[in-house]
C-alpha cells in the first residue's frame, strides 16, 4: 500500500477536518485540491450510498468565475451547447472543446446573472483555458476563482435531511434546477445535482469558513437518517455511467464520442471554438463512442491505465473505467469503442492485468 | 495514515514500473500524474542524496509544445523574460504570468528550433493557458504535449553515472546547458538542470516505450555508486530555496514578490502578457517576498497549508514550506513576507499546529 503524501501544493478544503475526523482512509487529488476517495471501504461506501445519506466534501469541483460586459458572449464562445436559455434557476452540462472538438472539460455551467457565470468544472484548470482566449481575443471579463466550495448531499435520504436544515421548499427543486437557500445568515446556491445516480443535492458553499458550520449542521441534524461522509464512488458511478474527465475522456475526444452530441445544439452560433469541426464530425457521426461495458468476472482489480478491449485478436477500444458491482454481480465498466464493434450484444475480450476476461457491450448502463 | 487512490484519471508514467519495483512508499499527484514522494523515507531518502545518485521520475514535468510560424510570438506573449537570446543549447527558466503579472507557472523554456518551443512545466494546465492565448490571438500555432517524459539523475556522483551510461561528453554541459546524447538509438535532449541543489541532469525521455530501458541501463550502470530511486526532497529543497508553484507562489504572486525580478527583463518588449504590470512594480519593488526563514525547533509537522508568520500579534506573512533539516538543526523554511519584516535577522513568530515557535528571517538559503 502506497502512502498519500500531503503538500502545500495540494490544498486543504473547508471541509478537510470533518473529512478527517470521519475516517477518511485514501485520498486522491482533483483540481491541485484533496478528494476523499474512501471511508469505511469501497463496497460499504457503497452500500451506505445506496441506502442512506452521505455527505461528500467535493470543495475541487472549483468555479470558474466569468465576470463582465463581455462574460455571456465568452460563455457562448467555450462552450458548443446553445446557451441562449441559460437562466439563474438551472444547472447546464456544457462540454468546453479547443479549436478541434476536443474535450478541454466538462463543467456544469450556471448563469448566476446577465453578466456573470460560474463554471463548476472537473479535473483540469479550466481557469487558465478561459483566462488565456479572454486575453488572447481582448474580452471585457474577469475570470478568476471565487472562494465557493461545493458540498453535496446525497442519497436516497438526501431530500429528507436537506429540509431538516434549509426548509422543506428544498425538495422542492427539478433535477439540474437551482434555487438560493439560508443558512447561519448567509444565501447559499443549492442545485439539484451531484455525482452520484441516487439523487441528492450540491451546496456551492461561501464563504469557505462556514464549511465545518454547514457540515457539523447537516450530521447533526441526520444522524437518526444514518448520515456519513462519503465521496463520489467508482462503483455506484459506473453503473449509473457517470463520466470521469481524464479518465474515460480527455483532449483527444470530442463531445460526440462521448455521447455529448446532445450538449453541442449551438455548434453553429457564431464564435464557438471547435463549433465548425464539431459540425462536420456531426454529419457522419464518431468512428468510435462510450459505451457500457459488462465484464464476465467474480472480482477485478484496480483499473490504474486504460484495458485494451479486443476482437479477434485486433484492438477495437478500451476500457477507461471498471469495478466489481455487488448488486449486479459483474464487472462494470465504461469503454471507448470502435464503431465497428459499438452495437450492443458485440462479445469483445478485455486485456486486464490479471489476464483476458469476457467482454459484452450493453444497450445502456445499470442504473 | 491515509492510502493514495489510484485511479485512471491520475496517469501512470514510462517509469511507474521502476518506482514500484524499488518501492515508492508515498505518492503525490503532479500535472495530473503520478509523483513519488518518499521510497525509504523522507530523511533516509534526503542522506542518500546528498552521498550518492538517484533516478527521480519527474515525468509529471510535462512538456507544452508551441510549433509553427507564430511559435517565437507566442512564446514571448508568454513570458516577461526575454527570448531574444534563447537557443537549442540552453535551458531558460521563464516565469508565465495572467494580464495582472500573476504567477500562472514558472517552467523551464527550450528553444528547439526557430519555430519550434518546449515549456518544461510546474504543477499547473500551462497547456491550456498557452493554447487559450493562441486561440484567442488567432496565431498560427499548434499547442500540444508531445510524448517525453523528463528522468532527473540527481546527486553528487550524477556525472559519474551518467558518462557510463552516455559517454563522458554529457559531463561537459554547464549548468542549464543541454545537448542531445544517444540512447539505443535515440538522440535524447538532456540538460544538465533539476530540482535540487546536489548536482545532476534532467533527460527528456522520448518516445516513452523506452522508459524502462534506460531507467534499468541506469540502474545497472550504477550499481557500485549506489545508484537508487529517488525523488524531490522537501528537505534539501527547501535548503536550497528551490520554488514549488502552488506551495510558494500562486496567481496572487507576482515574479518580483517570489525573487524572480531577474527574468523579467523582457517586461517592456511588445505583446508581453503582464508586462506593463511588471514595469509598474518594478518601479516601486514588491510589498512582500520570499525570505529564507529558520524556525528554531528540533521537530516539525508537515506542513498541509500555509503558516501564518506574525510580528508583536500582527500577521506579516506566512510560511509555505518547511521542514526539520538533520544537517542544519534547525527547521529550514521558505516564507513570503511583508516589506516590514523581510529584513534579514528580523525576529518572528510561526504559528504552527504544533504552537507559536520562533523563527528569523535569514539573508541566504542553507545549500
Amino acid at each position: 500500500m502506497v502512502e498519500f503524501a500531503p503538500s502545500a501544493r495540494l490544498r486543504r478544503t473547508p471541509f478537510s477536518a470533518g473529512v478527517e475526523a470521519a475516517g477518511v482512509s485514501a485520498y486522491s487529488v482533483y483540481n491541485h485540491m484533496l478528494l476523499p476517495c474512501a471511508f469505511a471501504g469501497l463496497v460499504e461506501d457503497y452500500r451506505h450510498l445506496k441506502r442512506a445519506v452521505q455527505l461528500w466534501d467535493v470543495a475541487c469541483e472549483r468555479q470558474v468565475e466569468i465576470r463582465g460586459p463581455d462574460a455571456g458572449r465568452l460563455m457562448q464562445m467555450l462552450t458548443p451547447r446553445d446557451l441562449s436559455r441559460a437562466a439563474p434557476s438551472r444547472c447546464l452540462y456544457a462540454p468546453v472543446v479547443d479549436g478541434r472538438g476536443g474535450m478541454l472539460n466538462d463543467p456544469v455551467a450556471l448563469k448566476l446573472d446577465e453578466d456573470r457565470w460560474w463554471l463548476s468544472i472537473a479535473d483540469s484548470d479550466l481557469l487558465l483555458w478561459a483566462k488565456g482566449v479572454a486575453q488572447g481575443a481582448g474580452l471585457r471579463v474577469e475570470v478568476f476563482e471565487p472562494d465557493v466550495s461545493p458540498l453535496a448531499v446525497q442519497g436516497p435520504k438526501a431530500d429528507a435531511l436537506m429540509a431538516r436544515v434549509f426548509g422543506e421548499a428544498v425538495t422542492g427543486l427539478r433535477f439540474f434546477g437551482c434555487g438560493r437557500f439560508g443558512f447561519a445568515g448567509h444565501d447559499l446556491l443549492i442545485a439539484r445535482s451531484g455525482y452520484s445516480k441516487q439523487g441528492g443535492f450540491e451546496i456551492y458553499v461561501t464563504p469557505g469558513e462556514i464549511g465545518m458550520d454547514l457540515w457539523q449542521a447537516l450530521m447533526a441534524a441526520g444522524r437518526d437518517l444514518d448520515v456519513r461522509a462519503g465521496c463520489p464512488n467508482l462503483i455506484e458511478r459506473v453503473e449509473g455511467g457517470l463520466l470521469s474527465y481524464n479518465a474515460d475522456m480527455d483532449i483527444s475526444n470530442t463531445p460526440h464520442e462521448c455521447g455529448l452530441g446532445r450538449y453541442c445544439n449551438g455548434a453553429n452560433l457564431p464564435g464557438v471554438i471547435g463549433g465548425a469541426a464539431l459540425m462536420r464530425e456531426a454529419e457522419t457521426g464518431p468512428q468510435r463512442q462510450i459505451r457500457p461495458i459488462e465484464i464476465a468476472a467474480e472480482a477485478l482489480p484496480p483499473l490504474t491505465a486504460h484495458w485494451p478491449l479486443m476482437a479477434d485478436g485486433a484492438r477495437v477500444g478500451q476500457v477507461t473505467s471498471a469495478a466489481f458491482s455487488p448488486d449486479f454481480g459483474v464487472g462494470v465498466a465504461i469503454g471507448m469503442v470502435n464503431k465497428s464493434h459499438w452495437t450492443p450484444g458485440t462479445a469483445l475480450v478485455v486485456e486486464t492485468p490479471q489476464g483476458d476476461l469476457p467482454a459484452v457491450v450493453r444497450e445502456k448502463f445499470w442504473n
